[in-house]
């Protein structure tokens, strides 16, 4: 039931139109969920700083086009876009402005302007882990985090990591992206004292079945203060982060 | 090299008794560690607030007495003690001031006083989740987390979850442990803005392969903001709990 | 032994060609099945209302065809052909009256006219559910069921599943549909009272291991009433409904 | 909000002592699930002739006591217990009226009349799985479903199956519980023309892999009209069942 | 239909009682099975010479005895009971005439005396598989087939299995037993003309996954000529080499 | 070794060129595999049968030209070629008599005339299982093997299986072909008394998993005399069915 | 053919009691591996360093004794025994000279004076994996190579292996020991130059399916120079290990 | 710290100009690792005769361009590129002298002349693993090993093996790569003394699950000595040899 609507029902109750127990029944049966999809939204909006999310995975173009240019129309800005083609983007892109980046496949329209804030460290063992940690990475960056990208510090070349140990512990949420052995989350989370999220990438072959060897050794990480999202799932980790890097003190 | 060794080394530098190309040599192939181990050790209590951690399983009753009474000796204290039989418990319990659960399986040897702070809420599915979800309360409050507790709140009568709707739309942290389907960190993470750390249980029979089927679930949520550790981490979710928790606001 | 074949049998022991012994040794070896074949057809479309099916995959178009025009010479109507390509589709229309749907790759050769009866929901729980969705639904429809579509109402929005309680809630049988974690069954099995055919999806990526994740979910559903067929098939699910919706009332 | 709680509420409204806009906002922050907890329970227990269900495993004796004590306090019958042992039935035994079958670890406190409907028919595969059927057998019994048994019916002596047809053919659901390679499912599809819920069981060693072999079997039936619940999930066949059997005409 | 009951049906059809059309109906809907279950028996007993079996795993030991008295009063012989344990055992010898071997578990219940033909070779990887070994090997003897055991011929010494070649190419059959890497199969497989039974055994540790390997590797044995029963299926080893060493040549 | 080169040795020996000791020495280390290769090749020739197989998957169509141009010019005949493409048939085609079939992508080079003997039934439970049913069913053919098809005769309509059963009880193999629940291999094992080979099939989808519904099924078969081979592995049922339908008489 | 008899018959050859051929046509089939057998003994002792060695498991205590008296009698020494109970092993001790150690279940019967040779590091991630890498280490001691413990050693607390990092890169072969992710390999893997042998354990718990996540992370170490043996294998670690530190110069 | 700031710090030490005090701080925050990485690269270079190896696959071909070019402006010769199109090869050939191998899909950039040492034996099972058996072998002799190629000698075949057991036994290492069932690994691991470095490939299908069974048949190998890398991972073993290999003898 609607706001407007409830109100209605309400004025007619002191009105004496409706009796209170008339009034009992309609509102047990009353879809009390169109209130909440409201306040829920604006919520969202006013304390997590998170804008709209259309997962392009699956949609044909025209969905995606159609569900921008309503969320447009109703003033919506900053609106990621993940996992769409190019060729989406090029039409999404003649109706509005639009940012895309190619590697992650993943775009935001009508950018805003916000403030950059905190700082969330993307870490990754390969090159071949780009796609997904740039899937991160630009998450965050359009919520409004700061990131700082350290790339290809995969724990074979332990230097590679080490020397960027200041880095690491002064960031305030670290994302640790690996595919292979994924033992980057364990190394990473033994160095720093900030929640680890770690992604696991289905880069590899063979006995890495898709992703699953990543997986099953960060779920079992010995360090303390990590946890993992799905294989590949670079947006969920930039999206998580920036609500652990956005969280308030504890005095505030 | 540890930190009294290194300033010997360097004033000899300063002395001339060792040249700077020699230190420089020497340095090289110096073992850094110790002074990371002492490092990382005084930053981790200053910080993080998180006293040692002492991981039961596989050890004997005597080892663990061992680790705990050496570290007494230090001074240590709050010591966490995780997956310990109830005999165990009550032989340590003879040497030192020792705090037991024995649903969860865990103590805390020389607990001190802490303020508790900020809002970690720990939902579960069911009550036979209970163990798993004491272990991440426990360690959530012994580390000095204000912890509520919202039991068998399973998505199969949701009525049960909406009615606590309030106290997990103002909680910092969700814990949401869920064995046999693990819908409830989904569900949950739709309500909330904060961060969710998903729990899944071996709770379940058949089909849930030993707490496979929540973990998939918990994985592939179509929620964002949720992440998961490993089936049966209670621990690890209360510890990351904390370390969310306890976050600094980005002004501060 | 055909129908025809045995009454001579018969006839022959009454007019005393065939003694009962040599009659009894005939029928101990004669294929019964034939009888069968013809009783269960004719059974099954008085009883269940459900015309012939041809699964089309892994069939090429001169099979398809080759079928339905041997089941049209016989008069059959209303034969459901799934998962077929439109190539095939246009074969087969050039031969007889054919619709068919692109997005379920679903088709109905010779539709009869049928009174639609009771009602079926399908929910689903994200839009790139569709193509499975509507493979349930169409199903449902052809063989005469009424449907009521709720798309797109996946948990992690609970508001927007709770907002058609009341069409849940007066279905004579739901058909939940969800990739990812299939947390969909349980919630919806939760809410509603009448039997829930579970349906999950390869829909997702990563852990989702082709749909085993939201498999494994809905089997360990701890929400009572709820069943569930194999992964994406629409079709089954669709089957079963209406088999449920057509039962008789326990009178007559 | 409860139901008096809310009538006094609105009788405020209409006594001006509350304005509508007051209580707009009251209602939309109340805990609606306390009516739908109630109106969900009433309607359960007219409609579907289900009465309350404890599910024992993982709770201990004094759980289980507590629970089905607060429930005969509130005057609750027919309550279902499943999964306890033997001792907790005794100790339930010694407080209320309290009927245990030891097979499948089931029992039913302060059990009603109630007339016996339609017909279920629950075929097994083999003796050994013999708990699994119990579970189900008497699940549907005790929610008030007349149920032929139909055991050891397993495909490799099909004579066995098959001179049980006209039992099978008139039944308004089967229940078919196999363990190994579970094609009893698929059979029995093939043969009757009512809804059909499979059951797979662990029964059986090596590549049976717990019950993986009977469920993938089911779940590829190549039978239409069967799904299928976790495995040795004999009390959900039932209560499904109970849910299908129970079922009105259309024209009701 | 039993066979006197449609004499006596067919009778009725001579003497006019019964109209052939009559009969046709009854006929159809006759359970025939009863009738195919006397043939299968007799013509089991006759043409493969294989008695019953009773597989005892699952049944206690009340229901064991039963079955077998019951199976003794119609004049049985030669029972072969599988997976009992000693306990059982002696109970049925407290009755019956049994035979009892501990190490697979099994005994024969009023074994017969039958000539022992043919050649069975059973070879096995180790002295860890002797268990399953022994079943295949005792079940063969009790059916009437010579067996020769080669235990111990694993492929890490070749030397072993090599020195024994000559009795492995005169063998009607081979049934190969191993667990690890189940490599045995292979290598005989590639030695012998005849059919290879190939059983994998749940024997070694780790990744071994309860038999998984050595089943994986014999399903994709590159030698011709090799088949796979279950893991640990001695006993279906051992009858299928009873049926295979009692082929009747081509001519006769 | 070869023959000719141990003649001269031995004739040395006797010649007392060469002492008995150093002969001794000579025989250890020789290679005798080419003694044992050319043994083995006749001894297949001559006892089982069975041709030259050439095993195409996984070789370029030069190497497969390449090989049988070569084992043409020592005379062989008969040689089957599994798994080839259409273009590398037609290459073959150039060079020598080959006879190839499309659906199961097996061809037979220099096919010889030879007795069909004895009687092998495959048995397949949809016509998707066809490319592997034809590839089991020419392999038995090609090598000497009177073959009765009996197609699309799955568990569903279990009246399409028994009219054929007096074929299956008079065969001397039964190939099992079935894909998805693989029910067929357990039916057919009831069924007939002689050996049962059984191929699962990948034709399915969903939790097929690629065939491993029907390889569990068929390996947990609760009917005895069924073994199983790989997954798709038609030529691997062919080949053992020519092994089993060839075996000589015991007396003979 | 034993070499004595070789004699004979190639004696007989010189004498002309045996023609050429006919020798040629006993050599065929003349089991070659008995000569095979002892060779291969001597050479392994020559060369390997390595005694014999009895895997314990799945073997009475009988057997054991039996096998160690036996290999007593013919004097062999320095016999490695694997996984026995503690009873076991008293039961040996009776008998022969037997050095136990109860952690790695693992004894020496008549164990020799041999140098100890060569250096190989044992790293190890946590205690509990202590039994693992004492069966390692154990083994490669007793086949005379010096060991080096580096125990708990974790990459989670990477000071911890990095203060060691001299005595990892001076080893001439390096054994991983690890459960839950595995690591540690990886790490060690590019820290040092020498072949590093990786062994799972099955140490952890939930996800680690047993050692799967440890397997599956070493297996896809992105670390060259890491190969991996079964999970808890430690007794295969140490026997590769001896091999490869024992290992000649090029120049040797 | 890099060597030239770490000698300015030193020497402003000595000159006064920073405390002892200070420089300790300084140096332990400083990024060691730059230091680190150096050394590790000569060592390497210098001890491992290893040269640089760049993981093609995932890698733009720009990429691997930049990467070579940047290499070789720093002199460095040798350079193995692993999983790289002819496309990306003949790019790289315009720059720089490429030589490729096609088959393993594998080059070297400036490859230098280096003498070719020990013996490295290159086993495999069929002709299919050709592709990962030149991986392996390849990689070996660029690396500066003399490698012996055994292929097609598949255990179903054993006296292919055999005649090359000479061969096998004056290996320093072998490389056993097999697909299928991989029983390669265990018969070569019984014949020889050396290290066995096993290399399952993913050869095959059905049941053979990606390459599955052959690794698990590996990991499970009854034969001590041998170890295993990832699913067709050739390089792996290869540069594994290449260490093994090259070990220095014991004295020296």
């Amino acid at each position: 039931m609607e706001q407007d609507k409830l109100l209605q029902l309400l004025t007619k109750v002191r009105g004496g139109e409706v009796t209170p127990e008339e009034a009992v029944l309609e509102l047990k049966i009353a879809p009390f969920e169109d209130l909440g999809y409201a306040k829920v939204d604006l919520h969202r909006g006013i304390r997590g700083g998170v804008s709209e999310v259309v997962y392009g995975a699956g949609k044909t173009t025209e969905q995606v086009v159609g569900i921008l240019e309503s969320m447009r129309q109703k003033g919506v800005e900053n609106i990621l876009v993940t996992r769409i083609s190019k060729e989406t983007a090029e039409r999404i892109g003649e109706r509005m402005a639009f940012e895309y980046h190619e590697v992650p496949k993943l775009g935001v329209a009508a950018r805003d302007e916000r403030e950059m804030v905190g700082k969330v460290v993307v870490a990754s063992a390969g090159t071949s882990d780009m796609a997904v940690c740039e899937e991160a990475a630009l998450t965050a960056e359009i919520l409004g985090n700061k990131v700082v990208r350290l790339y290809d510090v995969g724990v074979a070349g332990l230097h590679r990591l080490l020397s960027h140990q200041k880095t690491l512990m002064t960031a305030r949420v670290v994302i640790a992206v690996a595919g292979m052995e994924g033992a980057l989350a364990s190394v990473v989370g033994g160095l720093v004292d900030c929640p680890v999220i770690a992604v696991p990438t289905s880069v590899g072959y063979g006995a890495n079945f898709g992703g699953l060897s990543a997986l099953l050794s960060m779920l079992n990480s010995c360090a303390s203060g990590v946890s993992v999202v799905n294989i590949d799932n670079g947006f969920g980790a930039g999206f998580l982060a920036n609500r652990i890097n956005r969280m308030d003190g504890l005095a505030g």
